[in-house]
C-alpha cells in the first residue's frame, strides 16, 4: 500500500484527498497534517467521515513528515511549500504540491502574480507541470508534481487541441470562467458566507487572476509562441464546478469538421475528458463529483469564431482526483485507479 | 454477474440505481425501461453517462422482460407493479419495487391513502418490507422486496430503537421532516420548477401524507400494539437529503443513558447506520450520495422529551441504495457491496 | 422628520432598517453606527444603497449619539444596550432594541439562557415587549421598545389565538422552525460559509435554543399560567424565512371550526397578519421582504390534533420591519408606514 | 388613476408588474388576462397577494380588453400580440409589449431568429424600441413600445457609451451572459426544474440565442454602422438576475479615462443607472428587486482590451420595471414613480 500524507488536510481539497484515498485500492492515509486543527478528530471536522476516519490531525515539520509517507499532498497556501521543500527531502518521499508554487517555470513572473518571492526556485526545473493528459509521459518520472489551477485545468484542456493546431488565432482568445464557492476555500470571509453569494453572480479579480500566467503559459508552450488572453473568473452560488466559455477567431480553413477533428485526436482516447455530442453544451452538473472534464463547441459562420466549452468539477479533476491521477502514474498504476466514481446527478 | 433490470430508469431513482449498479463489482444492466423515453439513448437524457452507459432505452411487457435479469427494480408510479405482477412471473425473476404497491400489508390501508384498489394482494404475504436493518434475516428470502419509502426509512430507523424499547410513549411522537425536491421527482410541474423551490420553504401534505401509514404500521409492529402519529413532510431548496426530527415524551425510568444504549443496542454494529457523537446534530450533507444514515438524540429535563434527529440522502438509503443493499441480501453477497462510496462535502 | 439612528448598522437586520427607512415618508437617517466600519462609506460595504445612502459608518458613545436623533434603533450583540442605556438617556431618545436585552422580564431567565448578567434591570419595568399585534397598546406609549426576536414572533403570532382560547393544551405544544441563513448574522463564521450550509439540513440549539424562554413567557402569558414548549430550530440554505410548524393536542370541543374564528377574532382586523385560504400551507417566499405573517392550520381527527403553520421574513416582521412598525405606533402614526411594499416573488 | 391591464399576467413577469403597479401611486389594475388560469383567484396562484390583489383572471379578445384600460402590458408569446394588434386598437389604448414582436424593425430579421412570420409589420414604423435611457424622448410621443428583453437591456447599456463614442472596436465584442431561472419563465418545463438548475451552470443557445439580433441592431445604431457580436447566454442557479461580462479591443487614444468620460457623460445624471467606483464589480444582488443597473469596467494594459461589466434584475430593469418607467414617461410622469423601492439584501 502507497503511504499517502496531506498537508492542509482540512481544506476543501484535502477533505476530497481524503475522501478519494479512502475509496483508493492500492493507498492508504499516513497522516492529515493541519496546524490550526492540530489535535482534533478528522472526522470530528468533516463529519461525513464519521466512524470512517480514524486520525486526529497532526502538526509537524517537513523533515519528520517524509519519514511517514511515499507521498505527500500538499494542500497549502501559496509559499508554504516552496519555503520549506528541497532537493534532499525530495529524495524521501514524492510530492504532489496542489498549491501554484512550482507551475510558474519563471519564478519573476511567479513573483509578479502571487507577490512572494520564490524560495526554492532551484526546484522548479525538477517539477512537472501535473496536466496529466498533456504531461503523462514526464509525470511518471517526477518526484515533484505542479498540480494545476481548477480554472487552469479546464481553461487549457478546453482551449489545447485547437491552440495546438492552430485551428483559433490565440491573440483573440477570450476566457470566461465560472466557479463554485468551494473553489474560494474554508477560510472563515465574509465574502464567502451564504448569504452574501446566494443569489448573486458577480466576477471577480479581473485581468489580475493568478490563474492567468499558468493558462498563457501552457497555451504558450502548445502554441510555440507567446499567448496574452483575457481570463474573468465569476463565482456563483454553486458548490462544485467550474465551467469555461472560451471564443477566439478561427483561422483559415478551420470550420467545424477540423475543430471536432483536432478535439478527437488529443481526447479520443482520454478517458477522463468526454466528448458530449456534438449540439450540446456541458453542464458542471455532469461532472460533479467525478474527474470527468466534458467539451464541447459551436462554430459561428457569422462572425467566422468559434465558442468553446468545458466543464470539470474544481475539487477533483482541478484538484485533488487529478492530484490521485498523477499519484497513479508516478507509482505506475493505470491512472484511473479509485477515480471512477461516476458523476452524481441531481 | 448479476443482470439487473430497471423499470422506470429515467426518473431520478432510476439514475440513481444505474450510478450504483455500474459501480456494483457483481452486477451488470441488463436494461432500461422506460415508457416515454423509448428508444432514445440513456446517456442522452442524464449526460453524466456520457461514455459510460451505452443503452438505449427500452419498453416492453413484463413476461418479456423477467427473461433479460435476474433481478428487476421498479421505480414506477404506485399501482404499476401491482398492476402486472403475478406470481408465475415471481419464479422466474427477483423484484424489487421502490414504489408503495407492497409496503403495507392490509390492501385496505392501501387504498384508503393511495386511493387506488390494489391489483395483486395474493402477492402481500410474499412481499418483505425492505428495511434491511430491521428486516434482514427475511429479506435474505424473498423474491419480492418491497423498498420503503424515503421519509419512511429515516423517520422508522431514527425512532425504533426507542419505540421497541419502550423508552418512549409512542402515542406522543410527533414527527417533522425536510425534503430534497429530488423527493418530488422528475415530473414536469410548476410547483417544482427552480423558481418556485429555490429561497422558499412549506410544509405539505399536512396529515395526509402516504408515507404515514407506513411509518405507523413498521412503528407498530415494533411497538407490539397500535401507533398513530403526526408526520409532517417539508420541502426545501437543496437536492438531496432528508433530515427528520421527532419528539416524544420519555417514559418512566428513560433518560440520556438508556436512550444512547439502546441505539448502541440495535445500531452499534450497523455499518450503514452511525451514531454521531453525544452532542451533535446530524447534517444531510454529511451523509450525502452515500447509503448512510446518521442519527442523534437530545433529552430535555424541562419537558420530559426526547429530540430525536435522523438523516439520509433520500435517493440512496431512501431509495436506490437500500434497493442494492436489499439486492445484496438477496443474491447472498455482502450487503455493503457497491456502497461503499462516501459521502462528498460539500 | 423623525431622525433615526442606528447602532450595529452594518449587520443584516441594520442594513434591513436602512432599507425600510430610506423607503419611509415621515423618517430620515440620522446615523449610522459601527465600530468595526468606522469611517468607512456606508454604501460601500452594502452596495445596494450605491448613490442612495450618503453616510459613513460612525462610532460614538451613547449620550453622544441620543442628542443626533428622535429614535435609535439598536441592533446590536445581546448585552450592549444592557450596558450602557440609563434612565437619563432614555429620557432624550426612544430605544427599539432589536436584541435580547429587554424582552425577557426576569433577569434571573436572561442570565440563565444567555450567559450574561443583565447590567440594568431598573429599565425592565418601562420596556414593553414589542410584538406589535399583541401590545400594540402599551407599545404606544412607552419609550423602550424590546423588539422580540425572529422564531419568536412566528411562533407566539402562530400559536396565540389558540392558547389564549385554550383550543390547545400548551403543555403538549412542539413548536418545529426552520430559518434562512441571513437570521445567524454576517459575521464571518466557518459554520455559515456557502459551502457550509448550501445543500444542508440541520437542527441546531435543540432544547437550549435562546428564543425557548421568550415564546413560553408570551404564551405563558396568553394562557394565563406556565407554558414549557419544545422549541426546535432548523437551518436551511434560504436567505430570507422563518417557516414555523407547531403540533399540540385539541382541548375537548376544539375543532377546526372553533380555531378558524379564534385566528379571525384576533387577527381578521390585522394588516400585517394574513390568513391564507384552509387547506394551503404558508410558504415563507411568499411574504419575502414583507411585514406579513401568513398563519394556517391543518386538524387531524385521526390524533386529535392541530397542526399550525407560519411563516414571516426574519429580516422584516422577524426584525426591522415590526421595529419601524413600533416606531410608528410610538410616534404616533400609522403603524403601515413606510412597510407596504409587497413581498417579491420568485 | 391610470387604468393598466395585463395579458399573460400569471407570468413572473406579469406577477412583477403586479407588484409594480400595486405600488404605483397613479396607476390601478384595470384586469389581469390569463388563458390558462381563467376565472381563477389571481391570488390563489401568487399567494404572495393574499388579501392584496382581489381580481380574478380574465380571458377576452383584444378589441374587448382595449375598452377597459388606458394602457395595456402584454408579457406574452412571441407573436401573440403582432398576431392581434392593429391601427384602430392602437387609438384606443398605449400598448407597451414585453415579447419581441416590435423590437426588431426588420421584419425579414425577426422571422429568421424567431422562426414566425410577422403578422402586422405596418405597426413597426410607429414602435419605439423602450430601451429608456436612450430613446427616452421618442417613447414620450409613442403608442407601441417594444419593451426591451433582459439580456438585451443588460448588454446594450453595457456597452452603448463605449461603442457610441468609439472607444473600442464593435467588430471584436465578445459578450457574455448569466441569467438567472426566472428569465426562463413559469412554464413546466423539466429543464427548469429545481434539481435540473440547482447546484448547475451551463451555456445554451449559444450562436443562436434571439437576443443577439438586437443587441446587433441597438448597437449598430449607436455605431453608426454594422455590428455583429457573439452573445453567449448561461443559465445559473439564482432567481433573478442578469450579469453581462463583455470584453472588447480598445481603440488607439482609449483607456480608462476616456472610458469613465464616456460612462459619466451618458449615464452621470441617470437614475436608474449606477456607476460603482472604479475597481469594483457589479453583483446581481446589489440590484435585486430594484429597476437599477449597475454597471462598471477594467482596462487590461496587457491585452489593450476592456472588461464591461453590467447587471440588472431581469424582472425589473429587464422586463416589468422598464415597462413601467416606459408607462410613465408616455404618460408624461416622472420616470421614477413606482419605481423607487430599494434593492433587498440578502
Amino acid at each position: 500500500m502507497i503511504r499517502a500524507g496531506i498537508i492542509g488536510a482540512t481544506g476543501y481539497a484535502g477533505n476530497e484527498l481524503v475522501r478519494l484515498i479512502m475509496g483508493h485500492p492500492e493507498t492508504e492515509l499516513a497522516f492529515l497534517a493541519s496546524k490550526t486543527y492540530e489535535g482534533e478528530h478528522y472526522a470530528s471536522i468533516y463529519r461525513n467521515f464519521t466512524e470512517i476516519v480514524e486520525l486526529d490531525c497532526v502538526y509537524g515539520e517537513l523533515p519528520e513528515l517524509v519519514k511517514k509517507a511515499d507521498v505527500i499532498f500538499t494542500a497549502t497556501p501559496q509559499g508554504f511549500l516552496a519555503g520549506c521543500l528541497n532537493a534532499g527531502l525530495l529524495k524521501e518521499c514524492i510530492f504532489i504540491d496542489l498549491s501554484a508554487d512550482y507551475r510558474l517555470k519563471d519564478p519573476a513572473v511567479y513573483e509578479k502574480w502571487y507577490g512572494i518571492s520564490h524560495k526554492s526556485p532551484e526546484l522548479l526545473p525538477e517539477a512537472v507541470y501535473g496536466l496529466t493528459e498533456i504531461n503523462r509521459d514526464k509525470i511518471k518520472k517526477t518526484r515533484l508534481v505542479a498540480n494545476p489551477g481548477c480554472y487552469t485545468t479546464c481553461s487549457i484542456l478546453t482551449a489545447y487541441p485547437l491552440v495546438k493546431d492552430k485551428l483559433i488565432d490565440p491573440s483573440t482568445l477570450i476566457i470566461n470562467a465560472m466557479s463554485g464557492v468551494s473553489g474560494a476555500g474554508r477560510g472563515a470571509k465574509t465574502a464567502n458566507l451564504f448569504c452574501e453569494v446566494n443569489e448573486n453572480a458577480k466576477a471577480y479579480g479581473v485581468t489580475t487572476h493568478r490563474h492567468t500566467p499558468e493558462i498563457e503559459e501552457q497555451l504558450g508552450i502548445a502554441f510555440g509562441g507567446e499567448v496574452r488572453v483575457n481570463f474573468t473568473p465569476h463565482l456563483i452560488p454553486i458548490n462544485r464546478g467550474i465551467l469555461v466559455t472560451a471564443t477566439a477567431d478561427l483561422t483559415e480553413g478551420a470550420g467545424e469538421k477540423e475543430i471536432r477533428e483536432a478535439y478527437e485526436k488529443y481526447y479520443g482516447e482520454e478517458f477522463f475528458i468526454r466528448l458530449p455530442e456534438p449540439g450540446t453544451c456541458p453542464e458542471s452538473r455532469y461532472v460533479e463529483g467525478s474527474n470527468f472534464t466534458d467539451i464541447s463547441f459551436k462554430t459561428d459562420e457569422r462572425t467566422n469564431r468559434v465558442v468553446l466549452m468545458g466543464t470539470l468539477d474544481n475539487l477533483v479533476k482541478g484538484a485533488a482526483g487529478q492530484a490521485v491521477q498523477n499519484m497513479n502514474l508516478v507509482f505506475g498504476l493505470d491512472e484511473r485507479t479509485g477515480l471512477t466514481g461516476l458523476p452524481m446527478v441531481p
